[in-house]
């Protein structure tokens, strides 16, 4: 990893509210926070929000990459806007933002991001226990020239999955 | 419609040769030229090659649309190339550019684009008889927004799925 | 060149009514059409219409590359829309689909195309008798790691600098 | 200004070293981080590298939005990598990530900053006393729809003119 980058984890899931989702979003905004990472996600709410309000209740750094202009746009929770202005491609974006790619619930935007994200060979962790495309790609290898995507349960799954990452970056 | 636009028909799926996906994206690209549509698709080889050689040899106009920015790249059956130079996210410009979109077989790449094609709400056909992501999601409702995907099994089913999209057009 | 892809000119200028630009851009236009060349351009009013109509009414193909996702966006003049959905981001890829840009008039939208021509390698032809951008550039070496911009002061001028670089890629 | 966000100021210029310029843009990074802002840039040498570590020294946030895929790329004084993997697109990106945008020396990608920056609304200021284009377009309307570049000839005048435009967010 470079020289004074901190870690960076990208959160993707849908902007519906969803009491589940949200509280396994929170989790991760918060552990991300504790740990001294950056966490960084599309801006919208749902889980979005929920992982960057983690992140800012816990004194962390939360980036939204938005898909429109607007650098006011995006949640309450993040301290920095990147407004990339470039619709739905801001998803290629985001999950290039990322060290590792979390996903929590999730319909076609996330999706999207899930499958870009394996098309840049990003390690991909999802929640085997939240519901949409996270739920369903929990586990499976959806490109025979990358890794499958890593399922978790727990926030504890996650976090033994994550950290497994983090320390084979620090390793380069 | 605009007035003097062609009808705008986006091929993807993947660069890997497949005798049966060739010849199903060759039929495709036949068809469109057929009509006198304009085919798009990401300009690489395996089904866009092959659709942009069924309508090469049928006097049609294919254009690609490449992730790098390299003018004289892609396949030698497309008469333009618009080199986006911008990776991945070419992905959303792909779709963007189809009054509808076919899938035949496919792999991480081709999955981010059923996803985005869906997120803007363009129609999108996929071959049950081809494999990979157009196989699993054809029929499927991807996110509930939105339509499911047309689930075709032979070139005739997709000939009459595409009329009555192209029929939808022209009556506006 | 790549095997049956065809000669590729965009021109930049911008969308305000001006009656000496619109001339020169529909002369570009229709000279490009005879050539068989594909024109391209940002698809909105002014002298991209004016382009486009050029080649239109000369049986050219004009393709319309739009900073929005509306696929019937853009002047009436364009067979083909790109609707890449990218904003401004868009100028990067309208000038990487030229082998050469020629620009006539110009804001700062023009500036912007000149720019990132100029930083493609991409050769730029610049009417020092239209206005704006095109006019205070035209001759000038904007990079000192790149060629200058190729002045031109009529359609003859023009003519025979396009047809130089035509050349050159001919012969490649 | 959205609730919690950071004020976000650009600097653009270009990445050859150059005393002067680099100078300037320390002591911009330098100002930027004393005032709890962040600073973004394109992640490359010169004027970048010179900012991020004016920034960096002072213990503040500086974010590197880089044209390739790579998030390990950039200089080493930024905290954060975005990693558009869009080319030079990735210009139109930077420009919108600002509240406001400051341009030191600058060849042709910087003009296409500029250009972009005042295509959008976003006040640009530029040092007359640096090199290329920042000199060149310091004071200058380029687009009479939009604001002139603001002209500075010293740090001085720089925090007072950015502190205008800061005070003038926190009071919406």
């Amino acid at each position: 990893m470079r020289k004074n980058r901190r870690f960076q984890l990208v959160v993707i899931g849908d902007s519906v509210e969803n009491e589940t989702n949200n509280r396994i979003a929170y989790n991760i905004g918060a552990f991300a926070a504790k740990q001294g990472w950056v966490l960084l996600n599309g801006g919208n709410n749902g889980v979005m929000q929920a992982s960057s309000k983690g992140a800012f209740d816990n004194g962390g750094l939360a980036i939204s990459i938005l898909n429109t202009e607007d650098i006011d746009g995006g949640n309450h929770y993040s301290s920095v806007t990147i407004p990339t202005g470039i619709g739905w491609a801001r998803n290629s974006v985001n999950v290039l933002a990322g060290d590792a790619v979390v996903a929590v619930g999730g319909k076609s935007g996330t999706l999207s991001e899930i499958a870009l994200a394996v098309c840049y060979g990003k390690p991909v962790i999802a929640f085997d226990n939240s519901d949409g495309w996270s739920a369903k790609l929990a586990g499976e290898r959806i490109d025979d020239r990358f890794d499958p995507v890593i399922s978790v349960s727990s926030i504890e799954d996650f976090q033994r999955e994550i950290l497994k990452i983090h320390n084979r970056h620090k390793s380069i």
